[in-house]
């Protein structure tokens, strides 16, 4: 038995029920704002179509739905990592792509460096094929070629990364090209949060500063994770990952023996839809999500006593905050759904579990602004901001 | 880089759009006999009910969208095995379930047991997690549990199984179990074709006489895989493991870890045609690939050279060829293709690659008859006979 573990997250969310509960910790997108009208007009088209329902219900290449690699291909390329369908394998969802890239990269005892705190679902991914976790130190002035060698790969998540919400400066990113430029370990960008800013500037990703540095994504040390999760729907389960073409081929094999293909279906679907309506919905996605983050960062100003700390996303759907040093979130997140009726995730949760360099933050806690509207916010926080201070 | 290698199949199916070519190798389910309407009519009832839509788009539970789960319980009850919902869960077709059972049960070195020769894509999922395989005798006598002590499972598609097309008899199945006891190893059950019976009379799966044995599926060590994409379409990739709740409950870790989620748009548009309809798609897809499969038999009995011998599939989609001793059967295909521009599939692709008690037939190849109608199936035998005649 290997050791997958069960997500304090998705054990959470099976709360969601609770219809009294202020659910601060959860994390979904918000189901008001995904494309319904666009997805069954794209339906009804599909079925029209003999010839092209055909395509939908038989058996895809393992690659994926070439229409819809050209697609992503075109927008990797408008994101500046230019690249072709030869560079793209679809996923079911960039979840699938973190699995596949472990899968190829890791074996047992193998070194995986990952940010700190990192994403929970990448690192269930990770764990199945039982690395030894180092963290990547989060002032870039420590990242010593020497200390890191060794890893497989570095995973981040330039963009408004779950849990944190923080944004990797350009300089970081250069630097991260330095280290694995200096070490031979492999690049994991995860870029699920990519279109998500709400303020300040578009930074390059890592892969689009690789390609400009190696001239070609060919020579590029980066594997980049998307998804339309966030800008569309999570449930049709289509994302990608972007490389090199020797490295896509090899996922390519890997996809073919984990489950053949992704549906053709939904990637006919979504790529009908995101040719006329990704730019309406990430628009709207911005704009409703932009607000809640606001609210709730507002109320975290008015009703947060002192000592506790929090990050100011950009972007994303998280904000990460820190408590008094004594003060666990564990506990914190217990108290507050028995005593309060608010929901929210410990920290804990979001630290590797062996790694050697790392000392997990137990006085920390991941707050959700993607399902909060301003006045639940308000409510929400300051119930949780009362517990806090009673203590 | 782990042993993933590219399918033999899989290639030779990208030759599929050279039309010229009788394509006796492909084994692709008929796109004709795919239930177009009823999905299309399910499709636009979920699109005009918003809060289905919502449930559709969502994230959905990683062990697979209640109400399926729930349905499926009660078919496998019907086909003999009780149990309930909490006994499945939903995976991308049943290829989804292989691999996580694999990654579930092996690490590398484990024994595999596996039925020799065994299904391609079957051998692909299991070599990602490095087993050792052992090859189960034909002749169940020769299933001796000291020679095969020690493997983790084994790995059966008891009816009509790809690449053979055989069913393995109630008394074999029933030495199985026994096996299983002797040795303490788990069984898949590979359950994609068993509804695909065109003549003879139902075996129990070995899933349903280890529930009669043990009294429970609790008790059971059958973790059985089921796909609707022999019944339905492919390309939906919905598939389902049915075992033991705490296998179960290990394996709903796994699939968060690796994919999150099946998609729930598919999973509900599956439920609601197969609730009205798989007994319709089935009862067609028996018609056309029994009468296919007659066709093929019945040119092989006529254009055969003598020294060639063959399966008689009573189901399934395949048929199993051996060729006299010294006939290559790779290198047969390769000259049919090249030649007579017919495709088949060389045999040696369905042996496991470091098995320590197997010794592959090369001298076979595999045909499929489930996309050639009568006329193709005696043009294309004729042609394969006739080259293997010349020698």
């Amino acid at each position: 038995m290997k050791g997958v573990m069960p997500s304090d997250i998705r054990e959470k969310m099976k709360l969601l029920d609770r219809a009294e509960i202020i659910h601060l910790g959860g994390g979904l997108p918000d189901p008001a704002i995904f494309p319904y009208e666009p997805l069954s007009d794209a339906s009804a088209r599909l079925w029209a179509d003999r010839a092209r329902a055909q395509t939908a219900l038989q058996y895809a290449p393992s690659e994926g739905y070439l229409p819809l690699r050209e697609w992503i291909a075109g927008y990797m390329t408008r994101q500046g990592t230019a690249c072709e369908a030869d560079n793209v394998i679809i996923t079911n969802g960039s979840q699938q792509g973190l699995d596949f890239l472990a899968k190829l990269l890791l074996s047992p005892g193998d070194k995986a460096l990952v940010e700190i705190p990192s994403f929970i679902g990448a690192l269930r991914a990770f764990d199945a094929y039982e690395p030894q976790y180092l963290g990547l130190p989060e002032d870039s002035a420590d990242w010593n070629p020497t200390d890191l060698a060794g890893a497989k790969f570095c995973y981040v998540g330039p963009d408004f990364r779950n849990p944190t919400g923080t944004c990797m400066s350009r300089k970081d990113r250069l630097a991260l090209l330095d280290l694995a430029d200096d070490t031979g370990m492999a690049i994991i960008e995860d870029g699920c949060y990519e279109q998500l800013r709400y303020e300040g500037e578009d930074i390059a990703s890592v892969a689009a500063l690789a390609a400009e540095r190696y001239g070609s994504i060919e020579r590029s040390p980066v594997l980049h994770t998307g998804t339309f999760s966030k800008t569309i729907a999570p449930s049709l389960r289509v994302g990608w990952i972007a490389g090199p073409r020797d490295v896509i081929r090899r996922l390519v094999l890997i996809k073919q023996a984990s489950d053949l293909a992704t549906s053709a279906l939904n990637q006919m679907l979504l790529l009908d839809v995101v040719r006329d309506h990704l730019d309406t919905s990430t628009r709207i996605a911005r704009s409703v999500y932009r607000d809640r983050c606001r609210s709730m960062l507002d109320a975290m100003e008015e009703f947060m006593p002192h000592g506790v700390s929090w990050t100011r996303p950009q972007g994303g759907l998280y904000v990460w905050a820190e408590l008094p040093d004594g003060i666990d979130g564990a506990a914190l997140a217990a108290r507050a759904l028995l005593e309060r009726s608010v929901s929210i995730i410990s920290g804990s949760a979001f630290y590797p579990a062996n790694a050697t360099n790392i000392v997990p933050k137990p006085n920390t806690f991941r707050l959700s602004f993607s399902m909060i509207p301003a006045a639940a916010a308000r409510e929400g926080i300051e119930r949780l901001g009362g517990l806090i201070r009673e203590g």
